[in-house]
């Protein structure tokens, strides 16, 4: 089941308030998906996720299938019966995980079918390669990768992604896409596309072909890199292809923010309006507020998680207010590991509604807590992070 | 504030239920202390500690001394407010982890004034001395010991720990002691007991020279090994000083349970039945059920919370009856991290009332958490064991 409704437009930009509705229940967008990878959004139990405000969460197909495997989790009756999350779950189709194996995790490998490759930075983030990056092959028939827990050797067809998804019983699936970094060639972005295509036709055949009453949804992504033509030309034949919704892949990954921006300009021209568009792995403030505006009704990023528990909180600066939007002030991070916060009796922010501020936890006890590595203060900051982005969300679709 | 009220005897033991007073309020004895080591429960958050039945915690006076620093909790307000447990606390005097650090970590050390140690797995738990074990140097002024964490020098006096605990704002605090292992001679025994006698006595008297409304209260600490004689002296000792509680220490550092039971036993014989007994650092549930009936009222332990970081759970076996009690099915200790629960749909425990066993989290998803390392497979766990254990003291004071 999946049913898209938009139910506010602002005048002034793309900007709009919808709601997806799925078998397990409803989600207000624009969205944020916080990254639940392996099964869990790293920390937090199911009530804690919810009680950010989240109302959908990302799980990663790639990381599912290596462990405990799709099969042990359709067993025990699906992913949400796994997770005990029981709202909508979209996952990805593994292929950026994929990908970033054959990337330059340690800046010297050599990006499978690219020139050395600078996008560690990028690439870090998802790039799970050991020290000896495994090898990945790509042809048009699939990926063949090794398993970044024991190098074992493995094969995803466009197929075999679906079966993989529609065994977890995610509401929403995405297809196999070839995720060419920024720092391709033109050729190999051509070819992403390519393949991109080729294998998205093959995963909305082969979803058809799947027997039963409550199918999950396919989403078409977008790919080719910075080259609008490449970008249009994709969207464009997936649109033949009718998918549900659209994601836009291969963004936010070394690329400038402009460059981002124009592509997201440009799929916000073409793109169907009736459908929901989703841009793959952005989750900075900043961005959401200006990718909103440019018609985007989905996001996931690890950002909230993973800086939390890298010791960061996001917190309002009142001073500064963001040039493209009078909706929130601007963002600052507050590194609670250094000592200036040592003493500080302050919450991270006396106006925030999340638990860890309501229950005054200071930034010296939350200091503390990370000077000793004790989980509770990445669990205190995963908490505030995330409510904080769906905060953000929730206020950008009041504003309209 | 304290007071000590006996509600509930049992008739063939010398059990008891009660109830202590402090001005953070009350808790029923016997009772369970979880240890919040660094002024955290490890991973919970005060309301997890408090749902699981816990009515007051342990924090580590050494611990807190090294960092934050007992002045930097003074100044926010104190423990309470710093960790937000509004309920009692109790901080131990930081004399088993400073002779701890004399103590074999590594199998090879010498213990600084005993025979070559292979106390090591005693002292592990709360043995915190880097590959090179820093210098403790014991006098009968205090001791000497270098930090953990920086191998800066410090020196404990039966005075500054009085000094650091009043102002962490501990409800229940410790007297500096010399915890000998069983592996000391006898002399040394001796020696421990002199020391602690000595410093039991400046510490009451530098309390009272304090000057505060509500004073924290101070226990007397028991030391004198397994030897029967020298625990009367030391127990009648403490007792001319007429301390509110008396801690058994020295115990569960590497004798046999008939000689810690036979410790108890006696000192069940002697010490004052009109006032709490806390025997330190016990926690393996045999072990709480044998020692109620002896008379304890307190323990305190890291095992709940250290077996559930190691991915063990406590469930009962209702097939196996303790031998000594009809209270309670013998406890067995899954380990989740086997591979047997790789796709066991079973919550931990279906009777327990624990948020992980309600929430049906199955065995096969904490075998996943645990296995990809995630926080949550520890807080599930965590929370399971911690209500386990405060069950079965529940349970305990039940009875009768």
């Amino acid at each position: 089941m999946f049913k898209f409704k938009i139910i506010k437009k602002s005048g002034q930009s793309s900007l709009r308030v919808g709601e997806i509705e799925t078998s397990h229940g409803k989600f207000k967008t624009p969205a944020f998906m916080p990254c639940g990878t392996v099964g869990v959004v790293k920390t937090l139990t199911p009530e804690e996720v919810r009680a950010a405000g989240t109302e959908i969460v990302l799980a990663n197909t790639y990381h599912l299938y290596l462990r405990p495997g799709e099969k042990i989790i359709q067993k025990l009756g699906g992913l949400h019966q796994f997770m005990k999350w029981d709202g909508p779950i979209l996952t990805d189709s593994g292929g950026f995980q994929v990908f970033s194996l054959g990337s330059a995790r340690h800046m010297t490998h050599k990006h499978v079918v690219g020139r050395p490759s600078p996008a560690a930075a990028a690439c870090r983030s998802n790039c799970l390669a050991p020290a000896e990056a495994p090898l990945v092959k790509i042809t048009e028939d699939g990926v063949e990768f090794r398993s970044h827990i024991d190098g074992s050797r493995h094969f995803f067809t466009p197929e075999k992604v679906i079966e993989i998804q529609y065994a977890l019983g995610s509401d929403i699936i995405m297809p196999l896409d070839y995720c060419a970094t920024y720092y391709c060639s033109r050729r190999e972005v051509e070819r992403a596309v390519d393949y991109t295509l080729k294998w998205a036709a093959i995963s909305k055949e082969k979803l058809n072909r799947l027997n039963r009453k409550d199918k999950p949804t396919l989403f078409g992504i977008v790919q080719g890199g910075v080259f609008k033509d490449l970008r249009e030309y994709c969207a464009k034949e997936l649109m033949k292809m009718d998918f549900a919704g659209y994601a836009i892949g291969g963004l936010a990954v070394g690329e400038s923010k402009k460059e981002m921006y124009d592509i997201v300009r440009h799929m916000n021209e073409i793109l169907p309006s009736n459908k929901p568009r989703y841009l793959m792995g952005v989750g900075e403030p900043e961005d959401l507020i200006k990718a909103v505006q440019l018609g985007i009704d989905m996001f996931d990023c690890v950002l909230p998680t993973r800086l939390a528990r890298h010791g960061v909180a996001f917190t309002k600066n009142s001073k500064l207010k963001t040039q493209n939007s009078k909706l929130q002030p601007k963002t600052q991070k507050l590194n609670l590991i250094k000592s200036i916060f040592k003493s500080d009796p302050k919450p991270l922010d006396k106006n925030c509604g999340c638990y860890t501020c309501q229950k005054r936890f200071s930034r010296a006890y939350l200091h503390h807590l990370l000077k000793e590595g004790e989980i509770l203060g990445h669990r205190l900051l995963t908490i505030h992070n995330l409510y904080f982005i769906e905060s953000l969300l929730k206020d950008i679709r009041k504003s309209i």
